[in-house]
């Protein structure tokens, strides 16, 4: 009873927690001084801060958010905020008829049946909760009863095979609208080349482009933007930036210097040009930054003549004449060797990874297989001690460890809590640290683009959080809880993968309310949190408070930064791996479920409309991406329920294996039918004729990094340029 | 010693049949009656026979076949059967370098063991033979020697590697001299353009394409050419192509009577018109055809109006002005869904399955669906009879099975032969059926091209053959030959994948004797076939006596038919598979297999140069379906190793997982490199301007299906027409 007890206590907790943050949000919203932190996206669009904040009600978000349409949304925040709303809207009707069917039905069959209390009269070591009377575990084996749940898995398959197909068509519609827009954007005139061969050494880089170009798309294309290793630039153009800034910070000091003292001369700041201003000569800051800054300037100009020239490397931009011709050359095979001259829709502007553009293709094949490698090290590694963790975290192992605990566990209020929290808690903060490691290792594998990155990178942590916190959990955390468990699961001749899915099938109902608390926790407090945005709040307040002197670092500071894609779309799936693998085992899981991807859908459109602002588009390029991985899910529910159907030893399993191959083929014939849409934009499409298209010299100056493009003004402001952006082209399309 | 003399048996008796068949092909290929069986490829390009046959001496066809070049086989046959060549060329290389290393050090290693004689003074039921001792079966167990043999599974798949990196290559480059050549062919115009959406109904499917097609190739497009449904007409047309056949016999029945009589007005055929000729009124032959089919004409050239107007179906082939463009609209996405509107490279018009054109795309995906679960159905439950003939087909089951059996194997002559053969006859007779099952299954798939069928045809044999007879025989012919390991392999609870790998693994030495003799029975008996025609001769003589009366049907009676590549490619694998997998644990297998690929070298060459005529030709689409099949098989061997070095106790077994991980990793790259190639033309290529291109009336004439043509002469030429085409485009290319 006391597990009982303490799953109660966590979802209430859990809920009182999302209450004051809900009223910490309806309070502060509302005010103008925080309209940057609660409504930065309109600010960032012109909107004034005064009339943002008191035009909404307390509730009118919920209002706002619910109605706001997919184009609202692609207006807001670009189609790939409109993709990664649709993965709530489509977990959401997933999860949703799935319960229709496995809420009524199987918890009914589930309660009227009393296995549990069987087994526990034979064996007394045996413990359950109420909880557990509502799943699967609670039915007799071999009955006929197991019937109903072996429809239950079809019932749940077919509904994700139908909201996937419905799903990946209105992304196909969603996206075409924008890409046949009649504003035409530059990348849909831009193809990017990768691994030119070598030139003869008679010809330019240019020339040499130009040639093949002129020859495979003879007048159809209007001009080559090389690509340059930038590095040595880039390092120039940093260092007067960084001069600049703390220029114009010093001249702000001076500046509030001189009004505290009312009208004086004010006091000018100085420091020291040693190691972090802490040794060498004391200078004035403002002489000694403007004339580094100046020093630089005419030093730049050299770097960057000298980069245009000698240091064109073996890719480049070329621009085409039309949308149609680009686009059709994106997909074509140009060298008679597929290795050379790989020619590929150009990334938008924003999301060009300028330093791997001219990594060649077998170093990137190299850096690949590397990065695999160890990505591969990191998921069975990093099992290890998260197995420990799970296995320590029940209060059982944890008295026999730590026995000055039993004295702590006496107050009933804290064993609760501990019990309630300590396992979901060890397990966030050892996740907190994961995304940002594959992000890095996913930078290193030479992608062309920003998106293709954090797609990968977003693609191993959902691999890493299956394995390691699902598969992980449930079965160590269920082995390790007994000593002859571990023996059994060590003795390598029983270690087969039948066994492992038929261990772990049975391993899976007394974890069930685990997951219950962790999808709770997750809700309440993640949602929670990203809604009343408390932490970016503070931080805000604080820079303001003790460092921001300047409008530009205040900018800054409040700045919202984008959707963190590939931290996000892999716990929002683990979610619904987790929903669909206890869909049928222990459906009551479902109205949590629920209840996470409606509030996910509510909140996060919310956020989607006024707070986060995005770095780059991809153009929706994440849907297949989510779509395989929410297939993978029903794959691993599919062959979970063969392992536990197994353990219940009823007959018909054999009929569950229809399963598996059907979520085959359908991953098949969504790849050759849809992907390719996805992957490419159509000729229909591309042959609209845009109203509008950007010049050439335009595009050409767009697909120019900042530290090559001549009277650039030295400071990038970071992530606020895209907002307007979107403005003008997206946002005037729809 | 029983098993050693008739293994030894086999082998003479085998080259004996083959030195017999060499002596008839010596004696019968210069005789110039016979050039129409030795040499019908160049009589249909126009050469005398007389002195095609005289020309060549005993053994100048080995001289002739060593010194063609790849330029000379394309000319003859085509890329197709270039690229088939290839196969035997790349085994060979692999089969000779694998053996450079495996056979000097890792059977002096074995021979210098004694574990087999260690093992029989144990058990006194363990039998081996001194060919055993020759490989890693007579190895200690944990020695340190197995270490040379781990070192040689490395040397097979580095070399494996090597030769199929280099092959691709070398095919790349042969296909692309042909692509790019100077006279253009009419496929390289044509894209066929599948799953037409449905028209409105006010404008004709041509119209629509035509609308379509302007829009996203504004004026690169010539002309389009419906697709119909041709089924009605081609009943008519080969009603009456029947009954002209028919009249043309009986007119030359007719005059041969009249020479017979000597000048008189001779006998005039009659026939009854009932069922099969046996029922009905008796009429005279050569009036009752003539006016059927004078008959036919008028009925013909209506059904060809209706056709033309009314069955228009959802497919079409788009002519385009140029090779560049057809080539760039063949790659690329048309339609915002994918379902619609697919564009592909059209097939050459001799390979174009008409009737399968306008399947629509569902259609195919459920097609599919269906033949491979037949398929798959097909294969496992092959095996139980296989299975059974294996097990039986051992002398001493045979004894046990049909007692009075024992009497006659008391000859030992007797016993040998039966020994020796019994086992790979009721192979061969099983296997005989398949390959015409497998290409009636893959027909029903619907396939656009010929090739496109034979491809998934020698796909489906080359699992089956695996499977069943490689995997099958290894492991029911050791596993039934004792009741004990039935029972081992019955007992579920033991059957993993791990213990199959294993099982496989320990049972591969044993066979090992009997793959050598399957080898040799294969190259022997089957070459000795190839080269000497003896069934097409006897076939031929037997049909001029007694059935073929015109010119016509004597042409088609030598015809000599295209390569059967569905049959082919598969067993050529399988014998690469098997070489594979003994390559390091029986190496002596390796002399015959180079032997095997060395004769089929030489043999097939003479027969692509000489004999065989293309049906149609894919330009090399083979290749990526050889070498994925290649690797499948180094695969194969790889896990079958790992299976055998654990059986053997290695300690560092594990090291070997490295080589199926580097399989992966091959494959992936050379799809992603190199498959592009194959798959489409490359864009450069296709840019080249060629010196003459076909009009584009003679190219839509060329898409209209025989039935269709109007002023068609009503007689389809069977398999003949291809070699003088390939006279006029590619041989005047080379």
């Amino acid at each position: 009873m006391v597990q009982q007890a303490s799953f109660i206590t966590s979802l209430v907790t859990s809920c009182v927690v999302f209450l004051v943050l809900n009223l910490v949000y309806i309070i502060l919203h509302r005010r103008p001084g925080n309209a940057v932190i609660y409504y930065p996206l309109r600010l960032l669009r012109g909107e004034d801060a005064a009339t943002v904040a008191k035009r909404h009600g307390a509730f009118t978000w919920i209002v706002e958010s619910f109605r706001a349409t997919e184009d609202d949304i692609v207006a807001a925040g670009g189609l790939d905020a409109a993709v990664y709303m649709h993965l709530f809207t489509a977990a959401l009707e997933i999860v949703f008829f799935s319960a229709l069917f496995c809420v009524p039905v199987l918890i009914t069959l589930s309660s009227r049946s009393n296995y549990n209390q069987v087994q526990q009269s034979r064996d007394a070591n045996f413990t359950y909760t109420s909880f557990d009377n509502l799943g699967m575990g609670n039915v007799e084996p071999s009955s006929r009863k197991i019937w109903a749940f072996l429809i239950g898995m079809f019932w749940v398959s077919i509904v994700t095979y139908f909201v996937l197909w419905t799903s990946y068509r209105r992304i196909l519609n969603m996206r075409d609208r924008v890409q046949g827009s009649a504003y035409a954007r530059p990348q849909q005139f831009v193809v990017l080349v990768r691994d030119i061969p070598k030139t003869d050494g008679k010809e330019t880089r240019t020339e040499q482009v130009e040639r093949f170009f002129s020859k495979v798309h003879p007048g159809e294309y209007s001009r080559v933007q090389p690509v340059h290793k930038i590095k040595p630039v880039e390092k120039i153009f940093s260092e007067r930036e960084e001069a600049l800034r703390k220029l114009e910070h010093a001249e702000a000091v001076w500046e509030l210097s001189k009004k505290k003292e009312g009208g004086g001369d004010g006091k000018r700041p100085v420091h020291r040009t040693g190691f972090m201003g802490l040794w060498g000569p004391k200078v004035d800051s403002i002489d000694y930054l403007r004339d580094k800054s100046q020093e630089l300037t005419p030093e730049l100009e050299k770097e960057q003549r000298r980069t245009r020239q000698d240091l064109e490397k073996d890719a480049a931009f070329v621009i085409f004449k039309d949308r149609r011709e680009a686009t059709e050359a994106a997909q074509v095979v140009h060298a008679p060797h597929a290795l050379k001259w790989k020619v590929n829709q150009a990334p938008e502007p924003e999301e060009v990874c300028w330093n791997s553009l001219y990594i060649p293709a077998w170093s990137r094949a190299i850096r690949r297989i590397i990065v695999n490698t160890l990505t591969v090290l990191l998921i069975v590694f990093y099992m290890i001690p998260i197995a420990f963790v799970a296995g320590l975290t029940t209060l059982e192992n944890l008295e026999k460890l730590l026995p000055f605990i039993k004295s702590l566990l006496k107050i009933p209020v804290l064993a609760e809590a501990i019990q309630a929290y300590l396992p979901q808690l060890a397990l966030l903060i050892f996740l907190a640290l994961l995304p940002k490691i594959m992000l890095i290792l996913s930078q290193a594998e030479g992608f062309a683009s920003q998106s293709q990155v954090v797609r990968s990178a977003s693609s191993k942590y959902f691999y890493f959080i299956i394995f390691n916190v699902f598969l992980g959990v449930t079965i160590f955390g269920a082995v390790f809880s007994n000593i002859s468990s571990v023996n059994f699961l060590i003795s390598q001749s029983n270690l087969s993968p039948t066994k492992v899915v038929q261990l772990f099938g049975s391993k899976l109902p007394p974890v069930a309310s685990y997951y219950i608390t962790y999808v709770a926790l997750k809700f309440f407090i993640g949602y929670g949190l990203e809604l009343s945005r408390l932490v970016p709040l503070l931080l805000f307040t604080f820079k303001r408070k003790f460092k921001c002197k300047t409008e530009r670092e205040l900018k800054e500071a409040w700045a919202p930064g984008a959707f963190t894609y590939h931290k996000n779309i892999a716990s929002d799936l683990l979610i619904l791996t987790i929903s669909l693998c206890y869909a049928v085992i222990a459906p009551l899981i479902l109205p949590f479920a629920i209840m996470y991807y409606a509030l996910g859908w509510l909140i996060m459109r919310n956020q989607a409309l006024n707070v986060h602002v995005p770095d780059w588009e991809s153009h929706g390029s994440f849907w297949p991406h989510i779509h395989n991985r929410i297939l993978a899910a029903l794959l691993v529910a599919q062959i979970t329920a063969l392992g536990y159907f197994g353990v219940k030893q009823f007959p018909f399993t054999p009929v569950l294996v229809v399963l598996p191959i059907a979520s085959a083929i359908f991953y098949v014939f969504c790849r050759n039918n849809y992907y390719p849409s996805i992957r490419y934009v159509s000729l229909w499409t591309a042959s609209e004729v845009p109203k509008a298209k950007p010049p050439p010299g335009a595009i050409a100056e767009a697909y120019t990094p900042a530290c090559l493009q001549e009277g650039h003004p030295g400071i990038r402001d970071r992530r606020s340029n895209l907002a307007t952006q979107l403005d003008s082209s997206i946002n005037a399309v729809l």
